[in-house]
């Protein structure tokens, strides 16, 4: 480590100068660095006389959040850019291709998808991409089924599950989704005029039981290599393409995780439209498309997962019939409660979602919070019941009152 | 690994001399070679002038079963001593002390146990254990709380797993008590009269569902750190004091697999009266003795776990009232399912159990492995269903035909 050192963007473009792939003419490179500074540094390098360009991301040995600072660990560069790679490898074309990654700088250099738009942002801003869900399905049915028992040697999995041991980045996810929200932590960012809805999360006694079971899921179930954040801030789009980005939260936990964390965010900009769809019908079409969104991900998902089992299972025990069916039915419950864990933390957690914290007005932000808490509530109380994504559009529109 | 080169008597004497706290003076070491020749050399080294003694095991690189013979990594030994004493601090008293674990000999240096008996060999000769159940519900509760996320820090609980992971052995188990005994492999010994009840489990689709959940857990629920072979030759006795020894399959698994291997190991030991016991009313007592030492096993085990949970519970999600409950209540779930399946395996696996398999008559043998077919099958298909351990002893004496 004693090699590290957090770069300046004159190292940057040196090192950048060295990828004759991206840059085989000897022209000037320009940088600038667009992170957040939270986290890590993103050096944006072009080449303005070709147009060419590429990314290098480098970690911080911190996290800065309100002022706040404290060590993270350096591995998780190493944790990312291992990541990118095997998902690239199982899901070609559907996250960044990595043209090098570094583990002593805690550098990975990677493809500019600067083209593309943060899936959040296109959503607020109406943006309709309808090759999402097929895309997302493939990703996380081949991310998923081919790290599992289901779909890689056994013995190599548990050597591949060493490798992205993630203690820190886990414990942000035990802490901020898993545990504060659920009592009157210190770091949760609670409006005033919703207290009332934060305190009733605190005493509602079924909803923190099954919070404390996703919790558990989240500490023991070893099932699959996740990409362990995948909200639609962690995904690049166009309406023609889908490039998930990001993985330092990258772990072997339950697979129902990540899908949950699509579909999570999915329903927070269906509450959002409070605001962003001042208009009635525009209200209902809108949200009519996240939900359907919804429906056709966990559909094209669980279809494609299936395909992958039955023509790539290594394991005969699992072939029975029935225990795919139970298999399945056990993924779609994870999914539709950890969709509700990272739902309800975005609404008076710490880390708030610009869906529905963005909304200038008062009222119709509150609505949009109230709204995002009801469904996250009754997806976590009803995890263990579901049986059909279904379910879940009849959550959503319940909540929303389109539905008795 | 280069310096590993399986010792000589010579050596391994040259090595125990050198603990001067066992052998403080200077005389003669005797070696003798006590090991089964199949996994592991061990050295019992004596010194006959003062009676003192200790033991040198080594892990050899291969395992030899029936003729064959196939690499074995050396990093179990490792696994072993690092295993042994974490046991030994978590559970002080219950495991062998530990003088010298070296990975790169692949060997340990522990206390020797000979004025133990192997509990196997004790329960078949008759031998009543009074704090056998006290001292293993000790052990399991603590060595499984401490390691888990229940009772541990759980970013170093992340970390340990790393050090525990042990592909070649679960291998073994996953094999040969997950995979073989549930279709016809040709490793399975079943003797002709046999055959019927084998080909009756392979299509037992009831039994085969849970038999997959169960090996589906195996692999997957990351919850403790087990021992992994807590079988009754894993355990040495005497009246006064229990040891549990040879954690060389351990690796982070659900709780369960090794509470359900003691309570299999005892009820293959009750199949096994049919001819251990020829006497009717010594049948029925000895039975009573192993029945009764399952119930206070679980519930010393469930009292003792509990309290070390609201002593040193290191989560909050999991005080809440509720939780602790649904918890034990899987706990002893999987503990039922796992021992059928630990049970299962014994009848016409590979490896089988003296307490069945030396019953030197074939009818009164054939009635003890049709007993423990049908305790091992009634487990795992009810495994989900039980609510306490009183359906442990309700399955047993059914299948004897002492209970209608």
């Amino acid at each position: 480590m004693s090699k590290y050192h957090p770069l300046s963007e004159a190292e940057a473009i040196e090192i950048a100068r060295s990828f004759a792939e991206v840059f085989p003419t000897g022209e000037e490179l320009v940088s600038r660095e667009i992170g957040d500074g939270n986290l890590n540094l993103v050096f944006h390098i072009t080449q303005p006389a070709t147009g060419r360009s590429l990314i290098v991301k480098q970690a911080l040995p911190y996290v800065k959040i309100i002022g706040d600072s404290w060590p993270l660990s350096l591995d998780r560069a190493r944790i990312e850019g291992e990541a990118l790679i095997k998902q690239g490898e199982l899901a070609p074309g559907l996250v960044p291709v990595v043209y090098r990654s570094d583990a002593d700088m805690a550098l990975t250099i990677m493809e500019d998808l600067s083209d593309h738009v943060i899936m959040r942002k296109g959503l607020i801003e109406g943006g309709v991409y309808p090759d999402f869900a097929e895309h997302l399905a493939e990703f996380l049915s081949r991310t998923l089924f081919f790290t599992s028992d289901l779909g890689m040697n056994q013995q190599d999995k548990k050597v591949q599950l060493g490798r992205f041991i993630n203690p820190d980045l886990c414990k942000i996810t035990e802490d901020f989704v898993l545990n504060f929200p659920y009592y009157d932590a210190e770091s949760n960012n609670i409006e005033p005029y919703l207290r009332d809805a934060a305190e009733a999360v605190w005493r509602d006694e079924e909803l923190l039981l099954e919070a404390a079971k996703l919790r558990e899921k989240f500490l023991t179930h070893a099932q699959a290599l996740l990409h362990g954040d995948l909200h639609t801030g962690s995904i690049f789009v166009t309406p023609a393409s889908t490039k998930v980005i990001d993985p330092e939260f990258a772990y072997y936990g339950p697979m129902g995780f990540d899908i949950g964390a699509i579909v999570a965010n999915l329903l927070l900009n269906y509450a959002g439209q409070e605001h962003w769809s001042p208009n009635e019908a525009d209200r209902r079409d809108r949200r009519a498309y996240l939900l359907s969104t919804i429906t056709e991900l966990w559909t094209r998902f669980e279809r494609k997962f299936r395909a992958l089992w039955d023509a790539h299972g290594v394991d005969k025990r699992f072939d029975l019939p029935g225990y795919q069916d139970d298999y399945m039915k056990r993924l779609l419950q994870d999914t539709i409660g950890f969709a509700g864990a990272k739902a309800l933390r975005r609404v008076y957690g710490l880390a708030q979602v610009a869906d529905i914290a963005t909304i200038p007005d008062r009222e119709a932000r509150e609505r949009a919070q109230r709204l995002a808490l009801a469904i996250a509530r009754n997806l976590i109380v009803s995890n263990r019941s579901a049986s059909s994504i279904e379910d879940v559009v009849r959550i959503a529109e319940t909540a929303a009152g389109s539905r008795s």
